[in-house]
Parts: structure tokens; C-alpha cells; sequence
């Protein structure tokens, strides 16, 4: 029998998680006390600002234990914490996990899960500083709330885009939905698990290198990442910059993978690609001038594309998408809405 | 018909507790940026270390829904995280709010909530600068990251508990546990609501005032607050100061109603004190010559008592129970433990 959590208890289940972090991940020097007293404390640097964001995820609405490994959820629920500090141009530095969790959960899953998380977080030198863990007889759920910095006055938000702004994107937005389409409907029998839309559902890259290098570069005047879907955020930066938005469809980048996705569940590859999905993909918006230049702060560290798919226009909050004919359709930002949904 | 979140969504309902937040919530000058982004962010003060904490309630295990109002359970969310702050010597400043909701919930509810939490908050100029909105099947949770600061070097910490040091606590606990038990076993119809011992359960108080004068005093040698039972937690101080202790139980505070509530329902008083509770009283401890200094420390601010109970001793993780007659009896800190209870 696999040792589950009613076996050792939660101050047993701390102690384990404990000594896994003080081998597996990274000590940060600025840390003045981790896990292990009423609080955490660190000392901030002089001149930066702190950052803050708290995203939660509960098994059966934003992912589906039998697809996903629990080293890849741990990754996952990382990541999409990550990636909002990345869009304000920041760098984490410190989280806090707190987790419901069923009592018959093996130790085992736990610890892989804790993995998940030291993966995404040593590389940028950040560390597990807290939490909590709750009995939960209903569906589990990761919280997590990720601390970051950024230098005074330089946060990147979604409120600053001009009217004649170009609009970037990186990567393939809709790859995420692509993937869950696929688990949910590929009926015939088939290892979907390293398909790589599945992956960019279970596992998604976050940008967080790159939104830095680009709010480095001073050419950009608005951010957001893609978690509630391309036009979900798109519609966020023209509704807080009271801006609206035209995109060339034939611009939206659509990787091979989609298209023979779309084509295989019989769906448009654009609704993929503009729909919600779970990618962390960054929506940049800068100076026609300057696409250049963000461009080249992207490419100057990793092979992610950046696409220039439109402009923002002056009509507050209205999003039209241009089709190849030259008509303009107008297209309303959905997004994923958690309570009608 | 009561309007519930399905009727409003996610994004109708951030916009109501920006709203409300707004009108009914401090505004703090280090705040560079609230809720509405991919991040907050805040400055934070030279000299100062960043105290975090992070707490989570969940419907049925922590609180019953039956006996409490959303006001109140907002209340006592946000008390048991600035308990730890206050624990720590240190000052509230910004809570990130992460909920799971069914999506029948009354709006008016979860701007109840919001109202005991900035209730909470707003006496410290503190703030909620962020947090997510999950759709929860399951019993809804409340999770809440509580940010403070304390001047750099000045934590107040359980690891540093001295050999011969008294060791003193605030209030009563107790009278959390001696409360549910009201609530769990008095069949007799009636109202238990307003019992203060109920309302110590429901509403509980933090000592974070107190706890930040103890600490100023420059006395206090180690701290903790109560939040798993006074045994659990005077545990947590032995096991991380390789200490021992003894307590004198004749000295051991207990109320006139815990007196009465312990008779009516068949348990011994001092089980009540010393066993699993959700009081957010203080355990302290310094130098029997500095009892004196702590006392009036804490007289200074507040009626709140504060009472020698026994000493630290050097039997490591020994707890020791003195009995009247001079009898020794070895007690073992079980506290509450999350996956085995």
C-alpha cells in the first residue's frame, strides 16, 4: 500500500515537504525565515517594488487528474503564477502553496507535486517561503500566491496602450484549447499524453524571461498574458486603457499542430486560436515604431515567436476582426467567466 | 429571488467588490497598484522586513456555515492571518483573497464577507490589494495571504525560547473549543448565537496589538499564537527551541463561562484550555526577571489579561503538567492535525 496522507498528518506531511525543498530547491540569501513559524519574512531590495498574484486551481475545472501527472500540475500551477509576475516585467521571488488535498492522496503525489513546483521556481532563484494544507473531502485545489520584483516604477500594465498602437502576441495562443478539445473528444483509443497541444494544456511555458527583456527594452506601453483567453485579455488591455482593437485574421499565428487539430475536431482554427484557452502567452501592445525593437529584446534570449496581428483604435472597448476580403466584423472578448460558466 | 453569482460572473462580481472595496475599504499610500491587473504591487518601506502568512478556511471543517454570518466568517478569515502577524511583532498591510464558491451563492453574501474583512483590516490601514475567484462544487474555502512588515531584525520567532524563561499568555484560550462544543452538543433549543463563548468561536479576536507592544518591549525571548490549541502550539515552541516545559496547572486562566460551559457539558475545564481550540491568543515567553515589562506592555493598549502559567525547562519536547499535590504528569501537544483528525 502506498503511504497516504492520513498516515503521517499534516505535521508529518510539513516535515517531509520541508526536508524536500531544503534538498531540491534553490536558498534564496534575502530570505530572513522560511517555512516553520507564524509567518515568512524577507528583506526587499532597496529600489524595487514588490509584486503580488494569487491563482488558484481545482482538479475537475482547470485540469483533469487522469491526463496529467502530479510533477505536471505542480509545474502547471507554477507557472501560471509566473507568468503574471513576467507581465508586469518583474521576477518572482518567493511563494506561498496552499493546498486542499483529499486524506487518502499518496505522500508520493504530494512530493512529486512539490517538484513540480522547485522546477519552475529554481530557475529564477525563487523558493517556497510558506503556506498551508487543508483537509478537503471535495475536489482538491492548489492555491498559490507568487511574490515578485520589479524596479521602482517600471510595472508594465494593461491600462497604458495608445490609440495607433501595434498589437503583438507570442507564441501560438489556442494551443492550450486545442489540447483539452482533444482529450475530451479524440475518442478512439490513442496515447494522447505527448501530443504536443496536450502538453501546452498540462504543461504551458510561461513568458516571463521574455516580459522582462521587454519591459527592459522601455519600447512597450501595455501588457497582459493570455490566461483568460487571446481576446478575453485583449479585451481587459481596451477596457482598463479605454482603447478598442483591430486584428488582421490572416496575422493570428496558427501553428501546423492547430490547424490538423481544428481540422480533426471539425472546428475553426481561429475560435481556437481568439477563444479561451489556458495559454500564457504575453499580448504586448508598443509604438508602431518599435515593433522592431521588442522584437529583438525577445529574440535576443529565447526562439519564442512575436507576431504583429493589429492595431488599437480609438473606439472604447470594440474589438473588430478584420477578415482577407477587407470586412470588419466585431467580435465581443468573452473570456472564461468562472460563475456562468 | 436573491441575485446569486451565476446571475453576475466572475467578472460582474469583481467589479462589485472593486466597488465596494473602494467605498468601504482604506486606501494605502505605498500601494502603486490594486486589484485589476496581472500583479499588485507595493513599495515597501526601507528598513523593514515583509512578513507573509497564508491561512485557509474550508465550509464544514473549519467553520459551520449554520451558526455563523458571512459578515462574521469574513471576520474570522481575516483575523486568524493577522493573529500571525501580530505573533510575529509585526503590522498588517495587504491581503490577496483567493475564495471557492458555489455558484448559487448570494452576491449580497459574498459582499458580507468582504465587509468583515475589511472590518478586519481597516483599523491598521491595511488593505485587499488582490486574489482569485474560483467556481467550487465542493464545500467553498476561503484562502487568504496576509502581507505585513516589522523593522528589519525584530521578528519575534518560536525557535528562541530560553531555558528558565517564564512563560506567559494572553487571555483565555479555550474558549473557542468550550464555544463549538456548545454548538456541536446543546440539543435543547436555543439560541446558543450570542453566547460569548459562540462568539469566541465564531468571531474570535487576534492579540496582534498586543503582540506588536510585546515585541517593541524588547523582552519577549519567543511568541506564537495559539491558533492550534494552547498544548499544540506551546509544542511548536519546545520542538523548534529544543526546549521542554511546565506548566502549573491551578494557574491555567479559565473563564467563569468556560467554567460553566465545561460542567454543563461533562468535560474537564482544563481540557478545554490546553486541547484543540481556534482561539488566537498569545503564547509568550521571556525572562522570569521581565514579566513585570511585558505585562504592562500589553496593559498599556488593552484590558487584555496576561498570565504566568509556568517555565520553560531543558528536557527537550517534554511537556509537563504540575498537578496541586505537587504531582508531575507528562502531557503530549497533539494539536489539530489536518489529515489524520
Amino acid at each position: 500500500m502506498a503511504e497516504i496522507l492520513a498516515d503521517i498528518g499534516e505535521f508529518g506531511l510539513i516535515d517531509r515537504i520541508h526536508e524536500l525543498l531544503r534538498k531540491e530547491s534553490v536558498q534564496t540569501p534575502a530570505l530572513t525565515l522560511g517555512i516553520g513559524d507564524d509567518t515568512a519574512s524577507f528583506l526587499p531590495h532597496a529600489g524595487y517594488e514588490i509584486l503580488v498574484t494569487c491563482d488558484c486551481i481545482l482538479e475537475g475545472r482547470h485540469y483533469l487528474p487522469q491526463h496529467i501527472t502530479p510533477l505536471e500540475l505542480g509545474r502547471r500551477a507554477m507557472v501560471l503564477n509566473i507568468s503574471d509576475i513576467g507581465a508586469m516585467g518583474g521576477t518572482p521571488l518567493y511563494a506561498l502553496v496552499s493546498l486542499g488535498l483529499r486524506a487518502d492522496t499518496p505522500v508520493s503525489d504530494v512530493e512529486a507535486m512539490y517538484r513540480g513546483f522547485a522546477a519552475e521556481l529554481n530557475p529564477f532563484g525563487a523558493s517556497i517561503i510558506g503556506g498551508n494544507l487543508t483537509k478537503s473531502e471535495g475536489n482538491p485545489f492548489i492555491d498559490i500566491t507568487l511574490i515578485g520584483e520589479v524596479e521602482h516604477g517600471k510595472t508594465v500594465r494593461r491600462s497604458t496602450a495608445k490609440v495607433g498602437d501595434a498589437i503583438l502576441v507570442t507564441g501560438y495562443p489556442g494551443q492550450s484549447a486545442a489540447g483539452l478539445q482533444l482529450l475530451l473528444h479524440v475518442k478512439r483509443m490513442e496515447d494522447l499524453h505527448d501530443h504536443p497541444l496536450v502538453r501546452a494544456y498540462n504543461t504551458p511555458s510561461h513568458r516571463a524571461r521574455e516580459g522582462r527583456a521587454i519591459a527592459q527594452s522601455g519600447y512597450v506601453t501595455a501588457m497582459i498574458d493570455t490566461s483568460d483567453g487571446f481576446l478575453g485579455d485583449l479585451g481587459h488591455i481596451c477596457k482598463e486603457s479605454a482603447v478598442g482593437a483591430e486584428l488582421i485574421r490572416e496575422k493570428l499565428p496558427i501553428s501546423e499542430d492547430l490547424r490538423q487539430a481544428a481540422q480533426k475536431l471539425g472546428q475553426d482554427p481561429y475560435d481556437l486560436v481568439l477563444k479561451d484557452s489556458d495559454d500564457y502567452e504575453l499580448i504586448i501592445t508598443c509604438s508602431p515604431d518599435h515593433v522592431d525593437q521588442i522584437c529583438s529584446a525577445v529574440s535576443a534570449l529565447s526562439d519564442v515567436s512575436v507576431t504583429e496581428v493589429g492595431r488599437i483604435t480609438d473606439v472604447a472597448r470594440q474589438i473588430k476582426l478584420i477578415l482577407p476580403n477587407g470586412t470588419r466584423s466585431e467580435i465581443i472578448p468573452a473570456g472564461w467567466d468562472h460563475f456562468t460558466a
